[in-house]
């Protein structure tokens, strides 16, 4: 392992992480929150300070291998969110440090899971900068970071391998620079025409950068007690629906826009499956739930709402779905797990990745059929690999597997099981709420300290989709000579 | 698909089964269950018409395809327990044909679950037919057949390959038919041992045999409501408890020991994990547990005996560990997951199999560390093929699959989440009891006739290692120029 290298980066994203904590401190002193605004500066001051430390010693390599940009990536997102969890620290609202990793953890790896029982009383800033990770989380801070770093070696595609979801992630444009800065337009720009159109249909225009930070990264934290259910605004509510879907598509897709590449669009699978569960899943709910609702117009709205939140793992609300029917509340357990699209900001196993495996499945079947007939795994027309078929069946093991040790560990506290279970799924999904205790009127504040860091763990291991973090825990990727 | 070779393997099994149905009879006629004594005439007279009609065509090749092989298993299993669910219907016990077909389906899959709501009551050739089902279900019929068929094609290891459990099952002498006796006949005087020592500690002579059937098939049935723990002896407890752990254990283990190959059982990596996983659940339950028992000898009583009973997914219980706390409720419940060794009479996913999913995730981080060294997954330091380490993906794929839809589909009967997910895992892995209502206590008679069918389906994927039920469904398997 070249741990110089390592370190630079992580110096990098620190020095980054300084420049983004100014704009928490610039919202701070707009609100006249002067004894925030002093938190925010120290927390600079000291990111500035580590970041110059790192970046001292000059690697004698430039070059990245892949199990380095594994690596550094874990490890700045590690560091990331126990830097992040200073300005919490310090603002006296949070309970201890855990909580305010807890809370920083949930922020950049977009979950929106919280352990916080009352949030409108919190400074502005303090808010603020809660979302904000949401927004450079969701689209990630080393996309961000190749977008502006000076003299890159082309090996650094490894860091954005490492951290863009998806079985396969890969440049849209040859250079890797321009690629990085194209992906933070469209997320600007999209995010820019949200916060205008909530504006439009009343929301105040703090909230509104709040809700389209926390849609943008499909994050999920909200300035409101109540979530988005506290406007009871429903073209706002609608707004954000249609935004949390757009967020969850691949942001291939925005690029073809751009080119007028509809046929490709037609074309992908990922989208057409995408919105037929959406759809689906919007219809069975909306019948199950019409007992509970007052019109067919008002189930759709709940159940549309409801269903876009959770399969783009943003977790935003605006009803209690723990209290609806068990098939409802199971259809949305299933979602949990599927989450959003490769290459968008959500979370979850991604539809793609399903697509592959339901495939291998039926490869599988067909090779019992006709056992000499050589079929391959294809999307769009094209033969996948045989090694993203395996990784993709790996992957899929791995992440069932740290779901149920740590639905064990958690299940250490004490609590019943759904609890426990979807505390598990709503952290490693980036999703947010869960069930019973953790759902949507509910917050992870009653875990113990080593239940949070279980969940903690299991956030990161949701963004950064497993492998980075399982590196990280190996022992022999720690070895000097490696 | 040779239909006609198919009709012929099934013929053959109807026509054992009648022949296994003279065995409950003569109980009736015993203990003088005369009405009963007619019902399984009647039946038996019904099996060997229809597999007279069966047999009557003879098929042009006698070759059997692996897809065949497959195919004939699944679709004699549904046929096997849609006769088998006679006797219970006409005994007038049941509810309805469905509930019948549920009770066969669990007997024979060694399930264990019951819509029984008390069965005291029931006539003692009921009864013994019942665990009979256990018995026969635990080693396979179609290796039962396969013992006893004259003139066998060579191609019907097909029918042994899709019944035996295990990710590559195999024979152990060169002649199928002699592998057939073998199994049969260490499993028969391994039973006759159990039935002996059950009687020697003062069990009688019906309930022990009723229980030794149970335990050779890990099943569950008893002739108690409330299971072995009825008797309240600690000696047939852990006779018991020993006896399913070594239904656990690969048959391949007995017949090395047979064979004095000691290196062979020392070395053998899913004998070693099994036990590992055994003692660890035992501990960690038994630490868990200890504040509500008497003594750590009690502690030690009922942890060990739960832990038998559910790794080995058989079923029995001696406490009702529904009331236990979080942790040990969910490690029961990885436990069901986890199920016996390969080539045991258990179901589950299997301990091998898990220990190949393992190895492929520890290959996979390997190979972003090392991107240039090729490694294989190695058991017993033998590499194991890349096809069955792709089939073992996708099996664990397909399991957790089938799991989430059906868990969707019973949960519109309205119950809790613990009890529609528990109730699945306990039919898929052929266990029993679940949570909540479908806990040790409990039964399965609340459920509506879909969530039964269901579940139904669950047990025999579950005891067929799902592929062979998912190509009886595969519509492209019932074209006829296939």
């Amino acid at each position: 392992m070249n741990f110089r290298l390592i370190f630079r980066v992580m110096g990098f994203v620190l020095r980054c992480e300084a420049g983004l904590l100014a704009l928490p401190a610039l919202v701070s002193a707009v609100y006249g929150e002067w004894d925030m605004f002093l938190v925010f500066l120290g927390v600079i001051a000291f990111s500035l300070l580590a970041s110059g430390l790192m970046l001292l010693k000059k690697p004698s390599s430039m070059h990245l291998q892949a199990r380095e940009g594994f690596f550094a990536v874990a490890m700045t997102w590690i560091v990331l969110a126990c830097v992040g969890a200073f300005p919490f620290y310090f603002s006296g609202y949070f309970q201890g440090y855990i909580d305010c990793v807890f809370e920083a953890m949930s922020g950049f790896t977009t979950t929106g899971s919280t352990i916080l029982t009352e949030v409108e009383s919190l400074p502005k800033g303090i808010l603020f900068w809660r979302s904000f990770t949401h927004w450079v989380g969701g689209m990630g801070i080393l996309v961000f970071v190749l977008g502006i770093m000076p003299n890159m070696d082309p090996s650094s595609i490894q860091l954005m391998k490492a951290e863009s979801p998806g079985p396969a992630p890969g440049k849209l444009v040859p250079k890797l620079k321009d690629t990085a800065r194209l992906l933070y337009t469209i997320y600007f720009v999209m995010t820019a025409v949200q916060i205008l159109l909530l504006c439009m249909v009343g929301m105040p225009f703090y909230d509104s950068v709040i809700h389209a930070m926390g849609t943008a990264g499909t994050g999920g934290f909200s300035s409101r007690n109540l979530s988005v259910g506290a406007y009871n605004n429903v073209p706002a509510e609608m707004i954000i629906a249609v935004f949390m879907l757009l967020f969850g598509v691949n942001f291939n897709i925005y690029y073809m826009t751009l080119r007028r590449q509809w046929n490709g669009i037609k074309e992908n699978e990922e989208l057409r499956w995408y919105l037929i569960v959406v759809g689906t899943s919007i219809l069975l709910i909306m019948w199950n739930i019409l007992p509970m609702c007052s019109s067919v117009w008002e189930a759709f709205r709940y159940s549309s709402f409801q269903v876009s939140s959770i399969i783009t793992t943003t977790g935003y609300g605006t009803a209690d779905f723990n209290l609806w029917p068990s098939l409802s509340r199971n259809i949305l357990v299933v979602l949990m797990i599927v989450g959003a699209c490769a290459g968008s900001t959500g979370g979850g196993i991604k539809v793609s990745r399903l697509i592959i495996l339901f495939k291998s499945l039926k490869r599988e079947i067909s090779r019992v059929l006709h056992p000499n007939l050589v079929k391959r795994v294809k999307m769009e027309g094209r033969a996948i690999s045989d090694e993203i078929v395996r990784n993709t069946l790996v992957f899929f093991f791995a992440y069932i597997l740290i779901v149920v040790f740590s639905i064990l560990l958690v299940s250490l506290d004490g609590y019943d099981l759904v609890t426990s279970a979807t505390s598990v799924f709503a952290t490693i999904s980036n999703i947010g709420p869960g069930l019973e205790l953790v759902g949507p009127v509910g917050n992870f504040s009653m875990f113990s300290g080593f239940a949070k860091l279980v969940l903690t763990f299991c956030m990161l291991a949701g963004r950064l989709e497993i492998f980075p973090v399982l590196i990280v825990f190996s022992p022999r990727a720690w070895r000097r000579d490696f």
